[in-house]
């Protein structure tokens, strides 16, 4: 496997051997480039910093869930260091190319097509597709480049380098919607001028274990824990990540109203089921259980039609509801669906987009529960006026421009859809996690513990980092979390058969540990202190009247997490 | 003398004596203040911020350019401690009153007059004044309570939370012109519902110096000084701060087009000289000289008219001319007094302003060098149109909005006219004051001393942002800078005879370098590190062709100022 690196300035391409960061995949390897190459205090959007896209260590091994992808850089949304994942088949076809990471240099003014085969990189003008929809620019490029190729695309949000735009890489399908979604990472590719990266593994030869029967071995049993757990055997290929709709609202965090409570009136009309049952019922091209990634176990995610049963989007995810439905006072699946319709065209993270909409309506610039109104608005953020503009500077920025303190914010990042007052392991990993607010960075919601006491939360939070730190590293997606978890030896063992480097589930543990490390470190550099481990104030003195509860987890226990991974 | 609390929740009062802060005024007084009531955390705009308003020790005595008071709060541009001071009669109102400071606390939704006099608090229905300019609602004040009343005031933008927004007091003829421009203060004061001041005096005795002879013995030589120092006694008064204009440009330091250049072809049509020929060719309501303070022997301000001689504002300031002419690239003396004129009467920074208008220019928003459409999109700021509101929000933010890293500001604020390419003391000041880019920080282009030349800058940038502090510790203006440098002991004896405290030259140095520490602290528990200390990041990489220079100064020695002063 390599490191490839293109100057985007000039456009000029070197290869290195990963031989350094041979033990280390997906957010482990860009989160180590980054702190090993990018000055902290850099403009996020200037010539010195970088966009790593890096492969997982099981990326294309064939095992279910875990053909996922980091993209990495300084954010320009939380200015600290940044990885966001996906699955796809994107970061599969990096890897077929045997290319462990993808490193971008140095900006551009105008847009480039980055053309990655087993000739080699070529750059094509992007001029064709600027300004076009997702949908229409992955035609385009099929119909230039080839069926057979994968991509990955920025929208005209990050032609415009704003702060929710997001990097889409495909889905087994073609669809260009699985995003690398937070942190304004197709902002920082639109800097660099990176308007797609085409991935054509034709010809090349198939990555295989380099241990084939201990693989085979382990990857049984894999595939046996996933097949027995009732999560990702039953209820997510059923219901999706929208089965969270009832939990979150019976614990009152589901986010209602730009966060002001946890509780929705309407919320069977956003649930799981109905989600399910609406997509049955209309039948044609919708389907509630559908994969992302080839091969994959768990196919959590789904296609929604409209009544005449034709495609409108996919996947409507639950942090997709909670945001642009019950933070907008929203409960209608169809106005969601149109929502998130034009978030994966214009290529956004639907996340930062429901709270930038959710304080715009707290403003009165959009009226609360509006769909139709909300689906006008957004097509602004295309247009590129003023509105448009707001939006796309996300939540925190759109709190400063209207003076509000009601920003449901950490580190300048939007919450995703938990209410840190409910579920307050999620407040801790808001508050701490080198990512800013981030569910995948460490999720607490199945974690037994009474969810809104302050006890106990910053260890499960601490603990929920480092196993979402696990999935990161080797591309494995954190749905097979509840299959998994804990059970590291056999996990190193079907890493160790892949690659032939010999990993032990304590290795697994300590590199998810050094990269919390690492990227600690690199905000420490950029400016971050503990002061930085807060939530929005208003959490700590406003009652979540859902849960009845402030944001309460004593703040120096939870500064300890920072403390500790400050060690570098 | 005494500290009146009040707040702004339930409009109610409490009056302390100063006795714990006796020996501190100004900025020393507000900082303080701040530094041990407010949690450095806490939202600028929500309930847990302070405003405060607070005399110098000479506010009130007599002596010339000393009437001067700070206004501090936690910033919502900065998010650090800020102090901004003003001249003009209401600080001198507020002193009159026996008021040392004035703390505002809490938040409030609707606005209220808070009237002052002898009587004590009193709290009016602003209603009648919302959304008004700032000329028809002081007019409509003086219409209530009496022309001999002073006011405090903010603008539509103060209401609409704007960070821009600044405090507007008046200047010895009534009009709202005497700013407390930077840091967004006026937002904060429209969080807590303050929308006017009124600070009625009459009735209440005069403030006398404890040691009148003492104090007539000092005075005499104060005054001496003032009036055979030549930048006190001509060039001010002939020039005001305009007369910069030839100097700066000659430094490569005019900030031109955004920032990108220090010189401007046509400087001279914008410079002091020039100003001074076109309002005495024009005549009528017009002056190049003017007090704002009654019995300033420097009177460096001005009133500006138009054709008919007609007042249109004033004044006219070389920061006005810097940021709202050349850093517009526009020419016209008339078109900056246009924009000046609107500024003033929304009650904004017209240093903040010029910036967010600059980084607009530069991303096409508004062509550069067209005054008459820059007019015309500043009156959106009053409208709170999208655009107006992204113009409100200042360039740091518009920066972020716009996704580009040409924003000429230090920690959130925009810079004064100086480039730091070219000036390189003003850079450190930027870089390290607690209050961000700030040119009253610790003013260094008076320096002797080679401004392109890293060399030595830290010294002389440390040095002023001492002697500036003792400025705005005693509520002296500091353009007697001149004439009182270094000369402390006999400052002390003017201080010491006014108030009955014994001070010598080195308590008062002691004072400033003690309040300097209290606000690096405040911004340590903020979350400012070492890493904060920098300007945007393009000052270091691209080239100012004007003066043919980048920021290169020794980013180790610089941070010294910060490590040095953060030790409390």
């Amino acid at each position: 496997m390599k490191i490839l690196k293109i100057n985007m300035g000039n456009l000029s391409v070197k290869e290195d051997l990963v031989t350094k960061y041979k033990r280390l995949g997906g957010r482990a390897l860009t989160s180590k480039i980054l702190h090993d190459e990018v000055s902290p205090t850099c403009h996020p959007l200037g010539p010195n910093n970088k966009l790593i896209f890096a492969t997982g260590l099981l990326t294309g091994s064939g095992a279910s869930s875990a053909d996922r992808y980091s993209v990495g850089g300084k954010s320009p949304l939380t200015g600290g260091i940044k990885e966001s994942n996906a699955g796809g088949i994107s970061g599969l076809t990096l890897g077929k190319l045997g290319i462990r990471a993808l490193v971008f240099e140095n900006i551009r003014e105008d847009f480039k097509i980055v053309h990655l085969s087993k000739n080699g990189v070529k750059f094509d003008d992007a001029a064709p597709i600027l300004g076009k929809d997702l949908s229409e620019a992955a035609s385009w490029i099929r119909g230039k480049y080839g069926k057979h190729v994968a991509v990955w695309l920025i929208g005209v949000t990050g032609e415009q380098k704003m702060n929710l735009a997001a990097i889409a890489g495909q889905d087994k399908d073609g669809h260009p919607t699985r995003y690398n979604g937070r942190g304004g990472l197709g902002a920082v590719a639109g800097s660099k001028g990176i308007k797609a990266i085409v991935l054509d593994a034709s010809g090349v030869e198939k990555n295989r274990p380099k241990r084939k029967e201990e693989f085979k071995k382990s990857l049984k049993q894999y595939h046996g824990w996933l097949m027995e757990t009732p999560a990702t055997s039953k209820v997510l290929p059923e219901f999706g990540t929208a089965s969270l709709v009832k939990t979150t609202n019976a614990l009152g965090a589901l986010p209602t109203r730009n966060f002001s409570i946890g509780v929705m009136e309407d919320y069977e009309n956003i649930s799981g089921e109905k989600l399910r049952e609406i997509i049955l019922e209309r039948g044609g091209e919708g389907t509630p259980t559908h994969a992302c990634m080839p091969g994959c176990i768990i196919r959590c995610s789904n296609v929604f039609s409209d009544k005449e049963g034709n495609r409108v989007t996919g996947p409507i995810e639950y942090e997709n509801i909670g945001l642009l439905g019950s933070n907008l006072d929203i409960s209608n699946l169809d106005d969601i669906a149109d929502l998130n319709l034009l978030c994966n065209e214009y290529g956004i993270d639907t996340i930062e987009t429901g709270g930038a909409l959710g304080v715009l309506m707290a403003q009165n610039v959009i009226p609360f529960g509006d769909g139709k109104r909300a689906v006008e608005v957004l097509k602004e953020v295309k247009a590129g006026t003023p509105l448009g503009r707001i939006i796309g500077s996300g939540a925190e920025v759109i709190g400063k421009i209207y003076g509000t303190v009601h920003v449901p914010t950490a580190k300048g990042q939007t919450m995703p859809a938990y209410d840190p007052r409910a579920i307050k392991g999620l407040g801790v990993t808001y508050a701490t996690s080198p990512m800013g607010a981030d569910h995948t960075a460490g999720q607490t919601v199945r974690a037994q513990i009474d969810h809104h006491s302050p006890e106990g939360q910053v260890e499960v939070s601490k603990n929920a980092q480092t196993v979402n730190t696990i999935w990161d590293h080797l591309g494995m997606c954190m749905f097979s979390s509840g299959a998994v978890q804990g059970r590291w030896d056999i996990l190193a063992d079907l890493v160790s058969a892949y690659t032939g480097e010999e990993f032990t589930g304590e290795d697994i543990v300590a590199i998810a540990n050094e990269t919390l490390k690492v990227e600690h470190s690199f905000n420490r550099k950029a400016g971050f202190t503990k002061e930085h481990d807060k939530l929005s104030e208003y959490f700590y003195y406003e009652e979540n009247k859902g849960s009845k509860t402030v944001f309460d987890v004593n703040q120096d226990e939870l500064e300890t997490i920072g403390v500790e991974r400050n060690d570098l």
